[in-house]
């Protein structure tokens, strides 16, 4: 569907070929460690879309989000969209977990079997079929974890090339997937700022498309997707809430351009408050929220085992602010035994593996349902973005091992006891 | 559906309550390391299932593949599958995999992205819900890691217990999944053969439901879950091939009983051939059948990095032996080196990321279309199994990490050329 970018800032229009990533205005004078100023969301004729969008007929046809609902996606064929992006993720119903909570109407988006086992699938998949339709066969990214890997996948499956720009200290995992997906990995002797900062010399230099997160705003636009497969799922309804665990605040983003694009087709009375999930190590969107300031101040030392929100600097802070402002949203933070504890917790009830990250959310869902922020007659949507295969030395730490036994009848007795 | 038991040897029928397990007649005097005697399969009366069952009406249905198909799976009731248990898993086109086989027909079926990564959530997810309908509320099981998870996640969305035997040596990952899941883990000193037969025991003494694959009809049912998708996603026809990566067997005689069933409804003319893969170091079937032997003679020191086929005495080894002489079936045994090269080849082709018994098949399939065994013209299947987020130390094995450099484009440039 044909688009334009908006800033969010300045309300300012711009026709794609005429700017791409940030509002030219707005950042101009953009500092290297803040909130980026000046992000851009993709916008469409939403009311004449509305008039004549059959929700009925999307719903019917197969494939990816992208392609059932490409008339609110800035793609104009199917066929961009990589053939490893899958269909809807999960909304399940978690009868177990909805007990222990004491809360009947929880759900989990699990988007830990999407098809690289993280959210990000989303975002990279979208910055994929815009490259496709725009004739560019390389795109960059810097990251160390979940969005580098859903990239390279994503491209892999589209026969795109990625290069990944990351801090050579990362977890040799991450390294080996991405390495797989045979995205072309640059590990930098320096910090994962010094690798942000030359992949995007490097994009500038060489012309590669670049997917860094909120910088990009066709990955806000992707992950946008979770919104909708939500309603459907619900039966075309808003939750009361959606509970986001943040680090850049991109999938939160996200999620409310979801909504607020169907609420301007006029299928939904109103985006649901959104719930910022932050770990007590690494909380500046929380500080900022809880002391009504519009500025977030950047942390500086990060330290959470929640790694994929361990996000000193939240690059689309500011879009967060609007949206906690505009709809009324909540914030809390949890510490890492919470996190640990939740990770357990959503195992044991639920069979869903979650990472650190993802399972934060969940441990702010219970926190602000016993706070009653998030009330029991309100209907309560958690996205479990990641994974916990991809950090099983966290899940480690989450629950212990028994020691082997002997292969017999008496041992087992003997440790059943 | 109502069903009877039928022994695969002697054919003779069981009411449920009247067998379980294995056929007691041709069971008598098995011994513990030799493929089971007597193995079941689940009957039901398929012709008069096949004049009323409606095909459209199934596809149109939500839900699980057991409860879409309910007149063919052994459930009386849809909300006895555990909540964990999602639709079916993606049938992917891979085109780029295709220009590099050299062959137009190749799909994969991608049960990386099953609810617990891997394709033994389908066995383990009908054993769950037949514990449930039968009022058990512990289930055991022996495995190399994979159903073992599966078991332990899908029993946990429905609330029952579950006790795992491992062998001390499954990877780390899959140990922390399954203590996460809150199963009873029982890690032994042994091979997967030896905790197979303490799992066995145990479930005597202590009456648990034993889910252990091939001796549980219930999994080789399950499985055949992935033959009626397969058959829909193709638009109700068989593929000429299925390509399977083989350790018990079970996956095999799971999706030629899926086959058969459709077959016998009238949907399809034939059981696709069934392509057995094996790893070099542990290839019983692929030996007996080469020798033109009905009998499979152990293998008494596996030795492969596909840890989920590294099964020394493949359980339903008779039932393999049988399908491959009925539909005219093909083994091949593949080394540890191409399977770390088809973890290369389908990673950087189609974005999946295959754990090592998975991409045995894919070095499998790539070996049977060069030596002509797979015909360009004929239509193949290559189930891959299980995500290779469960076994990351191999993935590491099979790709090169380039070496840091600092972060200015002079160093990126010099990198690159």
């Amino acid at each position: 569907m044909s688009y334009l970018f908006e800033c969010i800032e300045c309300g300012k229009h711009y026709l794609p070929g005429e700017a791409l990533y940030l509002c030219p205005a707005c950042s101009a004078g953009q500092k290297p460690m803040e909130p980026l100023r000046g992000l851009m969301r993709i916008v469409y004729d939403m009311e004449a879309i509305g008039r004549s969008f059959d929700p009925e007929a999307a719903a019917a046809r197969n494939g990816s989000t992208f392609a059932r609902y490409m008339e609110i996606f800035p793609i104009s064929s199917a066929d961009s969209v990589p053939p490893l992006f899958g269909g809807a993720t999960p909304l399940r119903p978690v009868p177990n977990l909805r007990r222990v909570l004491k809360h009947d109407g929880v759900w989990l988006k699990d988007d830990t079997v999407s098809s690289t086992a993280s959210f990000k699938d989303r975002a990279s998949a979208l910055v994929v079929a815009v490259a496709r339709e725009s004739g560019r066969d390389t795109v960059a990214t810097a990251s160390t974890g979940n969005a580098a890997t859903a990239l390279a996948g994503q491209a892999a499956s589209a026969g795109l090339k990625t290069v990944i720009f990351v801090p050579r200290k990362a977890p040799p995992a991450k390294l080996a997937q991405i390495a797989v997906f045979g995205g072309m990995l640059v590990p930098v002797k320096g910090t994962y700022d010094e690798a942000f900062e030359l992949s995007r010399a490097a994009c500038d230099e060489f012309g590669w498309f670049n997917r860094n997160t909120a910088l990009n705003p066709f990955t806000t636009e992707g992950k946008k997707s979770a919104a909708l497969e939500i309603w459907e799922q619900m039966g075309r309804r808003s939750p009361d809430w959606v509970v986001v665990p943040t680090g850049d605040g991109v999938i939160l983003a996200g999620v409310e351009k979801g909504f607020s694009d169907l609420a301007k087709m006029g299928f939904v009375d109103r985006v649901p408050r959104l719930a910022v999930i932050q770990a007590e190590g690494c909380r500046p969107i929380v500080d900022a929220w809880e002391a009504g300031r519009g500025e977030i101040l950047p942390e500086k030392k990060p330290r959470t085992i929640a790694d994929s929100i361990s996000v000193g600097v939240p690059r689309a802070g500011r879009w967060v602010m609007q949206a906690l402002a505009r709809n009324g949203g909540a914030c809390a933070a949890v510490s890492d035994e919470e996190i640990l504890d939740a990770i357990a917790l959503l195992g044991k009830t639920t069979g869903v593996f979650a990472e650190p990250a993802a399972a934060a959310g969940v441990a702010g869902l219970k926190k602000m349902i016993e706070a009653g922020t998030i009330k029991r007659d309100e209907s309560v949507v958690a996205l479990v973005t990641g994974s916990g295969l991809k950090d099983v030395a966290a899940a480690g730490r989450a629950v212990s091992i028994p020691k082997a036994i002997d292969p017999d009848l008496a041992s087992l007795k003997k440790l059943l006891s």
